[in-house]
């Protein structure tokens, strides 16, 4: 069977690998980009150049858009010229751009007003990074009317995994919305890392070594395990994933948030710590550079401190990751079950995509599954000792000079709980700071 | 009468105008401090150098310690030659360095273990700056025994402005206390003034104009006036506040936060700022400069933008500071209440102080009189208005690429407020979120 013609637009690190994975499975692909090195690159790597973004969506039946902002995606879909108007009738359009759920939504509305609710539209960002996205191999959080997924189903396995192909429920914006949660924990996370390595440097302690017992550890994150080897190497310029990118998805995490008027501490912790990395020039370089906002020079030079205390300053490097992750686990379930998002695909989609952590994997389900309080697994670790723990890591730091924005804000919502009266329950009810 | 000699050691900014204050008024003053060349400066000052700690304290009835640190403390007080062991039977001893009130109490611990309880001990720690320790118009904060208190009353006097030596009921620690409580005001708006002059020139607005402007309105804080000038006129080398000495009384603050799992969320949000600064280099520079961290160039030279939304962008930045300054207040008022400081006396040391502000003049008093909640003040702000107010600020500094440490930070302590139902009263409930 012949595959259908697909137009594209935005062929950057991630629209290109997208479009040429297309390709090679046999789709005629049209690609447009504002940059015509791109298109041209497109064209060697066995593309269909198209010449204007009209051009790219006159008579494609499907018409992936996967450009970098809302924006972006506004002129591209009503702008003058726009693909909206040049797409034929009951044409699919697959939006995988990170966006808001309430601009998904606001597409949606102003497709209807200007009279082509014909089109098919899918809400349906992308997780996994360039790679993924040239083997085909994303995670794809999909949303929209059951006719419209249906029609754009093949086209969106063809760019995921087998099983990563989510087909959210709760229609237009939902896809959106399960991106935004599932970021909440990448962008934690990925300051994590920094922060975690940062201090492990401040205590003298090995990069190398203290990187794999972290990821042999129920502290490990995939963040933490993804950006070790440009962290060490320092492997910024330019960066793979640029600050400017987590910073994005940052922003439209806290921006709804405000708009909810739903606290995000962490998430907004980490925000203002890419915002001053950004002022001191970061803007472009690889998010492990965030180390840097830790420890003044190269990581990996750190000659590690001799001495039986090893393991104890090993395992206060564990405990902040441990701590951080508890609560990130905790903002995460607690924003995401305010946004009607289904847990239990959250859950499953976290588990294998960017913003898992061993700790999300167990206690973030606990959470889920309101395994807090009393209800909590036996032999639990208490709240009191999560704080116990956490004050001592900020406490080191402290006297170590080193910043801990994320081990700070963790602790102040594990004291917050505390004072709540949940000091004797299972750390889990964290969560209750949201309630 | 003449006037009893006085031992002094620590002859730094501060102590150097204590000690040559107390020489200008008539006290024979024999002066130690470990740099030769401050021991020459007193005595070209008028005062009598002594040539050892030991011989500073030998047969001097009364001794004032103004050492920077409780190290350097435990050091003058019980190290080898210490004073302790200098001093005459019944003698007065002034600690008026800023230490943890834990240190104050273990002190007079070891006078009672080493055999001195003869001591009169008082726990005096200072504010105001070295041009008012240099006028004798210091405010200082005075525990101790009763008799103590009476036996170095004189002296706390001629240090002192008029109506601003304190006499803090509760025995040792019970100065260190009063002056740590008032630091979370001067730690937080410290970092404030910067914060809103930052975005201030992030905005397009005129500094002078706008600093102006917040001295004149409700968000004004002694310390936005106190570091205006130097802010402006980037005159931080060497620093008139060096960073490193708020950091210092910050340090002191979070740390005894840790002990009684106290959240402090402003002032450990200010300290991660001040640690960061301090990984760049600021350590020395004066705490001005962490405007820096916030906006990348001179703000003085900032172009202001023309045009009639000058007020619109103005009423953003002062929104910002009535919002953290609230929070600051909320925080100060809870930890000082959790200290059992007595709330009357620190609410008026603290409007006469570097503490100030005039929102916690007015809504501070509310929070100690338990005016908030059903009994606030008829026309109060309410807690939802307070919370829209500044989640416009932090989403316009957001747009704006403007880091909002303290305002992101105060946002979510008044989110968890409104979460926990507090949103229709007046904003001063906010303080609920430390019950």
């Amino acid at each position: 069977m012949s595959k259908p013609t697909i137009g594209f637009v935005g062929l950057g690190a991630m629209g290109f690998g997208m479009a040429t994975h297309l390709v090679k499975e046999g789709y005629p692909v049209h690609g447009f980009d504002v940059f015509p090195a791109s298109v041209q690159r497109f064209h060697t790597a066995g593309g269909i150049p198209a010449a204007s973004l009209k051009e790219s969506a006159a008579g494609k039946s499907f018409y992936v858009c996967m450009v970098a902002s809302a924006p972006q995606v506004q002129s591209v879909l009503f702008g003058e010229d726009g693909i909206v108007q040049a797409l034929p009738q009951n044409a699919t359009l697959l939006l995988c751009s990170t966006v808001p759920a309430s601009y998904a939504q606001a597409v949606a509305t102003e497709l209807q007003s200007c009279g082509r609710s014909d089109i098919y539209f899918i809400d349906c960002p992308v997780s996994g990074g360039a790679i993924r996205a040239a083997n085909g191999t994303l995670s794809i959080m999909a949303g929209g009317t059951d006719e419209a997924l249906q029609s754009g189903r093949d086209l969106l396995q063809a760019m995921s995994a087998p099983d990563k192909l989510y087909l959210v429920p709760g229609g237009i914006g939902a896809g959106s919305n399960m991106k935004m949660v599932h970021q909440v924990l990448a962008g934690i996370h990925i300051l994590g890392a920094s922060e975690a390595m940062g201090l492990a440097a401040q205590l003298g302690l090995d990069a190398r070594k203290t990187a794999d017992a972290i990821m042999a550890s129920d502290a490990w994150t995939w963040m933490h395990e993804n950006r070790l080897t440009r962290m060490l190497e320092e492997d910024w310029n330019p960066g793979a994933s640029a600050l400017t990118i987590i910073l994005k998805d940052v922003g439209i995490i806290t921006t709804s948030a405000r708009q909810a008027h739903f606290p995000t501490p962490l998430c907004s912790t980490a925000e203002q710590v890419y915002l001053s990395a950004l002022l001191q020039g970061y803007g472009a370089k690889d998010d492990s550079s965030m180390v840097r906002q830790y420890f003044a020079t190269p990581i990996a030079a750190v000659a590690a401190t001799e001495g039986e205390d090893q393991s104890v300053k090993l395992q206060l490097v564990l405990d902040l990751m441990r701590g951080v992750n508890l609560v990130a686990a905790a903002e995460a379930v607690a924003f995401a079950r305010h946004l009607h998002v289904d847990l239990g695909q959250f859950h499953g989609l976290v588990r294998e995509a960017a913003g898992a952590s061993r700790v999300f994997i167990n206690q973030g389900l606990e959470m889920i599954e309101g395994r807090i309080g009393d209800k909590a697994p036996a032999g639990s670790q208490t709240l009191d000792e999560a704080v116990a723990r956490l004050e001592t890591v900020v406490q080191r730091a402290r006297d170590l000079h080193c910043p801990l924005h994320l081990g700070n804000a963790a602790l102040t919502a594990l004291l917050t709980a505390r004072r709540a009266g949940f000091g004797g329950e299972a750390s889990t009810s964290v969560i209750k700071v949201w309630n």
